[in-house]
């Protein structure tokens, strides 16, 4: 076998693209005909990774933010043998295929990240490099790099034109991520075509007023000026590097490439042909030649350099046995042996000395009590860390080189924060918290939802959850918030209504290892409930008895969330003093309620009852679900108003009288 | 009266702002203090505007992106005189009051639009500004400027921050927006503390890469400085202008000056009174020496302004009367006399005609037969012009000069976009709509909100609306969206479920004076539905009959909408075979049928029928409110998947057969 031609390895994936984009009539082969000769160069000179283990921890991280190109990505993992057989590549965007549309992580070995909404995956990027330099700085010790990767990105024309990148990009330049390069495949076509009307910035100007090294200029088609780009890049080890790389979207395709028109459809038969002829690449669909494969095979080297690092690591644990042992922990995503025993006996405690605070004011108690037990979890806010009370005593910023550094001072950027909150939760070793108040979830929706779908356990707090914000008003004040974050599939909301609440909503999330949790909480005080011990327990069940009369019969439920959980408490005192008997339930989290057993939501909402009354200052309609079209709900359909609270829960009648009223009238 | 000094001028402010901040005993001193001469500058000798008309069209637009610095521009609306009395700035923050927390916009007469969520207002900006340039392209003739005003923006850090700012600002400087002039507030504090830890941008070199022209290191405490800087903005003709001001946070305040202390919270008595000392102002809280008023006093200067102005029209009007007619409807967002009767008789063709086309295809009709009247209609796309198939016959880009542009190529900034969008709509004279992927809309969800809050005339335009959008997978299927976007207060969600529903969404969004729409298609072809005239006139409602069977008693209503009333349709026809008998109501837009009259909603729901079944693509639990306990809903709660349409629909079991089913099951 002669060593095959680097152009002939790169039209490999050009190939395997384009004719797999052929078979599923839909995709996008363009990008990856594209990018093609830099993915070449990345993969097979520089890229350190081990394609039998995609999970070994100190691989480099690769992310195609341009995600549509997904066929580049699958292309390369088949061919430097990666779990993911030409039988998956033929199945490309079919049903339980390996191959999806955009890469899934949950889906497909060695995708780093779930991609296609553009940006993001540059800002999970961040997140990665972000990881291995807090890693870096806890763990290695002189002589011993155990954790020294790159972060890589390609990225095209969207994600820089989205304002996410703006926020990552900024944030990245600031920490000093020198480990994070992106490869911009800078081929002057978005959908709509050349992008001139409508994308005009200088690139590499921006870049540099982020505080990055750029490299400008560099023949995306030229293996030698790539090459030359990337080294350059790795030797900046202080800043961020972006190379921007002049390409060809769908080179090869004699009528095609340069065009929009090779984006986001198949070439076409007669097209795919005449690039064969161009490219002269005389095999068929999906074939592809031994010395190509092995060109590309990067199985014995991967192997080789994993079974190196593991020989270190081990020097390393044999000298620093606590560290390593940390450091594996943490990998693992395993919490300490000791960590639910302690959450516990602080719920037990907290439920005992009753404090009424704020939930957001829980909250901040929530992670002073677990954190210094957690060096994984890792803090942080857009900006409102005096608001969200996302700072604790061992805060450290991220910014510096401490080694305990877990607290990320975000800036004003939600989206940015939660998308790299995202590639530090896929990093490993890290369980990343970051906060805004709760009507900027709207900033950061796509990224929540992200959570959800890579999934990636990242914990969100919001707080600020109501009307009860009070004067900042109604661009401050989330009504639809609560109802539309619990549709997100697979998400999973907490919103307390006292303190042991918040601390079990926090003790949930940190175990939760399998998604992300989006905490919610108040910015005033909440009143303290009495529990059993039984009824402590039961709070993790989502939905739960808070209060039934002595008689054991009822009349009627009041449901609560949150805030408005001591608005049912008291109108079920009320009620019974009129001899109308309620049972009050709390249900901090309806989509864990909505997981349990029939036995147990039964038990909580038996059918028979048909009497029930939901209260929670959000939209009303939610609650549909659970009182059906006989019970009631008061909550708020309308906007806020700029008023103290308690005017404001007056006014939109959120009140005792109010669910009073309504349960008496059902 | 001497001619008080700019300083005192500019005092006055700072202590309307500082006094009405402790009066409510919460807001925003810093910035209000730290922009006062700014703003005495800008106010005081360039702003052109009329107190006593605030819907002059031919206004400078004055934006407040950093709204948490509403008293501000509360007492500038104040002194200069504005309908907004000394009361009101008594009542910051407090019920009923025209002071909120931050500017609302059909709250306060001046305030041009709502803002508090950060980088809105400058994107905002970017909408006014692209609409004067447009609205000056079209009317304006050879010594007729009859539209010829600036757009000024306050920004601060926060705002710099965000992602929107890049895509707006992006976007500015591709459009030359010549008369755009945004002036910045760096202060190098936000909330967090000194800014050094989390944004180290160097921020002009960022907006020279935007194309803008930017005016560094202005005092911003100097008004010398601040009016030269002004100069040179208005010199420039073809470039938005960025001028950055070195201010102090809280300037004057001896305490809290330069610190984070000042920004969010009162300053204190004892600190006011120190403040008083320092900046030498004896006077006490909401008292304003009458030489002060006087310095600031707007309104002949504004009603001569507008005098002139009027005059000019007039003459304009003599020289180019339909021009004038034209603008004059456009400004007053009236439609034009025949509309309603061209957009009635284009449906009454559809119906007869009955094409099955995908929604957006039948979207993109209904743009063509409605367009070529309405010259205010600006639509755009995020650069998915040919997916949301948002292009007509007469698109014409706004980038160039073209007269008749009327089609904004927005790039890949869906955030941006609808902001943008926003702005369009508040200047007057444009009903905008705008596009992405319904999955995107997570992307501009704040803005969407934000459509709804101010109110803003927008037409948010979302296609591919739920799995059937087939191979792209997950990350782009949306599932939750429709539910939650329902849930936004104010907000009027079509999801249309033939070509005829389709242009009956259209007309109604562009009827819709008061409040934004947004318009939801499909990406596949969609049955035509038959329908009586009367059933056509129906379709307004948002929710009405389709199908009663010919016996009249029905034994079960089933619910679809969109692409699922199709399935629906042939539920009932399945059942009918097996003797069950199903009425099948359309329900385009929940919201417009949720403010029907009782006797509406009870017309085609009537309660005595509580075996109903819903049928959507998205989340079920929304359609409880209509299905009850006692009903079912098909739909999917969980992520999509990669695969065709047909496979998804089948696979997540969104069936005819279920439908059925589920019918027979109640």
């Amino acid at each position: 076998m002669t060593t095959p031609r680097r152009r002939d390895l790169a039209n490999a994936i050009r190939f395997l693209a384009a004719d797999a984009v052929q078979a599923a009539n839909s995709g996008h082969p363009g990008m990856p005909m594209g990018m093609a000769d830099m993915a070449q160069v990345l993969w097979g000179d520089f890229l350190s990774h081990n394609p039998a283990n995609p999970a070994w921890c100190n691989r480099d991280r690769f992310v195609l933010s341009n995600g549509h190109g997904s066929m580049l990505l699958y292309a390369l993992l088949h061919l430097t043998g990666y779990d993911l057989p030409l039988d998956e590549l033929k199945r490309f965007r079919q049903l339980h295929s390996r191959t999806a549309g955009h890469p899934e992580a949950h889906a497909t070995p060695g995708v780093e990240t779930t991609t296609g909404p553009l940006g993001q995956g540059l800002a999970n990027a961040v997140g990665f490099a972000l990881a291995e330099k807090l890693l870096a700085q806890r763990y290695n010790r002189e002589g011993h790099a155990i954790v020294d990767h790159h972060t890589w990105v390609f990225l095209g024309d969207g994600c820089l034109m989205e304002g996410i990148s703006h926020e990552a990009c900024s944030l990245a330049g600031t920490l000093g991520l020198g480990k994070l390069i992106a490869l911009y495949d800078d081929n002057n076509i978005s959908i709509d075509g050349e992008v001139h009307g409508w994308f005009t910035d200088n690139t590499p100007q921006r870049f540099e007023a982020y505080g990055w090294q750029v490299i400008r200029n560099v023949d995306g088609h030229d293996p030698e000026e790539i090459g030359q780009a990337i080294r350059t890049a790795q030797a900046e080890t202080a800043r961020p590097t972006l190379i921007c790389c002049k390409t060809t979207i769908g080179f090869g395709s004699p009528n095609k490439a340069g065009k929009e028109s090779s984006h986001g459809a198949p070439l076409g038969k007669d097209e795919l042909a005449a690039t064969r002829q161009a490219l002269n690449w005389p095999h068929p669909a999906f074939e592809i030649p031994a010395d190509i494969y092995a060109g590309w095979d990067a199985r014995a080297a991967g192997a080789a350099r994993e079974a190196d690092w593991s020989a270190r690591f081990e020097r390393y644990a044999a000298a620093y046995p606590e560290l390593a042992a940390e450091f594996s922990r943490r990998i693992r995503g395993e919490l300490p042996a000791d960590f639910l025993a302690h959450a516990d006996s602080y719920i037990a405690r907290l439920q005992a000395e009753g404090p009424t605070v704020a939930s957001r004011k829980a909250s901040q108690m929530a992670i002073e009590s677990f954190a210094p037990r957690l060096p994984e979890l890792i803090g942080g806010s857009a900006d409102l860390a005096g608001s969200n009370l996302t700072l604790w005593k061992g805060s450290k910023s991220a910014a510096g080189d401490d080694a305990d550094a877990n607290y990320v001072y975000y800036g004003v950027r939600e989206f940015g924060m939660s998308a790299i909150a995202n590639g530090l939760a896929l990093h490993g070793g890290f369980i990343p918290y970051d906060a805004t108040f709760l009507v900027f979830s709207d900033y950061s929706r796509n990224a929540l939802r992200m959570s959800a779908l890579i999934p990636a356990r990242a914990i969100h707090v919001f707080t600020h959850d109501s009307i009860g914000l009070g004067e900042d008003g109604p661009t401050h004040q989330p009504v639809e918030h609560l109802s539309s974050l619990r549709y997100i599939p697979g998400n999973s909301l907490w919103r307390p209504c006292d303190a042991v609440e918040s601390a079990v909503a926090w003790k949930a999330a940190i175990q939760r290892a399998d998604g992300p949790s989006v905490l919610v909480f108040s910015r005033q005080n909440l009143a303290h409930q009495h529990r059993t011990e039984e009824q402590v327990a039961d709070i993790a069940r989502g939905g739960y008895v808070l209060l039934d009369p002595p008689e054991a019969r009822f009349d009627l439920i009041l449901i609560g969330t949150g805030s408005e959980v001591e608005l049912a408490m008291e109108a079920a005192r009320r009620l019974d003093a009129q001899g109308v008997k309620a049972r009050v339930v709390s249900m901090p989290n309806t989509n864990v309620f909505d997981a349990q057993p029939l036995e147990w939501r039964e038990g909580v909402l038996p059918a028979w009852c048909r009497k029930r009354v939901a209260v929670e200052a959000g939209v009303t309609d939610f609650w549909r679900k659970y009182v059906g079209l006989d019970g009631a709900v008061i909550g708020i359909d309308s906007f806020g108003a700029s008023a103290p609270a308690d005017a404001l829960y007056q006014h939109f009648g959120i009140t005792v009288e109010r669910v009073v009223e309504a349960a008496k009238a059902l």
